[in-house]
């Protein structure tokens, strides 16, 4: 055999392996491909592998919201820096919740004044239309968002200005010590004092108590602490994207992917390693996590849960909610399909308007009036 | 140039194309194999686009849930033969149906009377433990599941005989006219006749009509029915993994992947297409789909609303309830994490038994005494 023989072979050799790579990796292309229209399968362990798939924006949810979540998904995503420290994220998340706040009060026109209550800093919200005749022996305490790092200030307001202004009520919103600088249960300790120092003026049963994620976590928190403080527990609260129950469940695996967001450190382990403020606090504490211990939970007040149906912490609700309904507690829940962690923080969104309004109606129903 | 000359660079030729594809084709692969640690992305039109990805059982669900689930979509799953016929269909369903009431009255010892009410067929079943004092003067009506095709008999016992036995209540189950042979509105007489035969014994106020999947749309179905026929409305009802409004949201895209069924005909757009039944039906008319018209909802009873999390009727329930909520109407939501369509018709798994408490304690709630 001449060169040109031996290379002739060779090709022919190199042809034949690359038509069968070829091959073999159309056939990979085509399985990981056929996405949506591929059924799931399910192994012995009770995984679904669910192949990839394409979930149009919730025919249920509005158009406002559509436009809102294609806005915050796609073209240049706003966060802060990745690896940021507590400055840098705090000066972000400030600047996020100042919109919002100032919108809010634009839409609801409140008055806002900064008062320290039990020691404490909070700002007090009055509707500047007046507070109805039956919320004049009423009030509301708000414990704002924010991972347990920020949102002190216009975080709260954005929680407290819609509610104050719909439902003509007082709202308090807690300054309440967070992480890094402060650990569990410095927080608890704060609302405690807020709501002992508000003892003196109202009956335990026309107060009520609400926050929206680590508000949510922070409330349930509460109620355990006021039970080891023996202190009378409030009218109703409200655990809004967090509740009794650690992170868990479906959401933690599936509505991360649907929202188009980062996973949440820990979410998927059900540990709160999200915020140094649990860095020295037990997820089995039932101060912690009231859902550790069916005998704090059977003295919870009234529950509202609410979220929407992308929340990652959308599972860890449902769960509150029947363990709750196990020892008798009731509880109203209520789902917006199609919708993301904290979204009716967002006051210009329809169904925020339908959360204002539940949120209302649910401590109207269930506080003292005298 | 000769022969041999001018096939080597043909397959040199060759051999670069091959390369170019393999490259291509790898990339491909990497793309669609890199899975559950690969963001979504959103296109304009708000279209999550999901990457593949595992999603384990719920870890908020019990253990005997989990054993179900993955008996249910592993190994030989049971199911009746592609494009069977009706008469197929029914053997296959009420063999399963007949397991499944024959543990539940293992389970719950009840007395079962068949009976014709207002020339409908029905079962009255009650409990051996005898009808609590509290219950003497009340009755609820169960509309069984089954597509509007099937589920007469054991269907319908899987569904009252456990909440018989718990509530100690008479639950009288409607063998209601269904599709190929009837068309709507037939299953909706059929319901108002038996409800009209009963006013004669019981206040409308003491009456509770509850109903599982195609018993769930049906009972939202026979309230509009009943307003049309100037019925005075039933005390409060509960509308189980299907309501007042039609298929759609975030689960009919979501909920069959995670549960491993096959998608149900017509349930992506809405439509009623499952069943024959509905052929002839339109959509948009409140008798069918009371959610295209607020009167017609703001004048139903107090409403349980409660399903699964991967159940493709979740989205359905939510978007009901907001639509309920938004006319004034009283609602109570649950929803078990994880869990799958109609799961409940199973009396052995710990999340039914809380099922039937929820709607044992609902319709007590609710219900008129005397």
């Amino acid at each position: 055999m001449d060169c040109r023989c031996r290379e002739l072979c060779r090709c022919r050799a190199v042809i034949a392996i690359f038509a069968n790579l070829a091959a073999l990796l159309s056939m990979a292309v085509a399985k990981a491909d056929s996405g949506a229209s591929q059924a799931s399968t399910v192994d012995a362990s009770g995984t679904v592998h669910v192949q990839a798939l394409d979930v149009p924006f919730s025919s249920f949810a509005s158009s406002e919201s559509k436009e809102a979540f294609v806005k915050r998904t796609t073209g240049s995503r706003e966060g802060p820096p990745a690896g940021a420290d507590i400055k840098t994220l705090r000066e972000f998340y400030n600047a996020y919740n100042d919109a919002l706040a100032a919108r809010a009060k634009e839409l609801y026109p409140v008055d806002i004044k900064p008062q320290v209550i039990g020691g404490v800093r909070t700002e007090v919200i009055t509707p500047k239309n007046g507070i109805a005749e039956k919320n004049r022996h009423r009030v509301l305490i708000n414990l704002h968002g924010g991972a347990f790092l920020w949102g002190e200030g216009a975080g709260g307001e954005e929680e407290s200005v819609p509610i104050a202004s719909i439902g003509r009520i007082t709202v308090i919103t807690v300054a309440y010590r967070q992480g890094p600088e402060f650990k569990f249960p410095a927080a608890s300790e704060d609302v405690a004092a807020v709501y002992q120092q508000l003892l003196r003026t109202y009956a335990p049963s026309n107060i009520g108590i609400y926050g929206c994620s680590a508000g949510g976590i922070l409330t349930a928190e509460a109620i355990a602490w006021f039970q080891k403080r023996n202190l009378r527990r409030p009218g109703a609260i409200g655990t809004f994207c967090g509740s009794a129950s650690g992170f868990g469940g479906d959401s933690v695996h599936v509505a991360f992917a649907l929202s188009a967001q980062t996973p949440l450190v820990g979410a998927r382990t059900g540990e709160l390693s999200f915020s140094p403020y649990f860095s020295e606090a037990s997820t089995a504490d039932p101060l912690v996590l009231p859902i550790n211990s069916s005998d704090v939970l059977a003295k919870f007040p009234p529950t509202l849960l609410l979220a929407g149906s992308r929340d990652f912490a959308v599972s860890s609700l449902f769960n509150t909610q029947a363990a709750l309904t196990k020892v008798g507690v009731e509880t109203e829940l209520h789902i917006w399909d199609g919708m993301w962690h904290a979204f009716f923080i967002d006051p210009d969104l329809p169904e925020s308007k339908e959360v204002y309004g539940v949120i209302v109606k649910f401590f109207d129903r269930h506080l003292g009036r005298r």
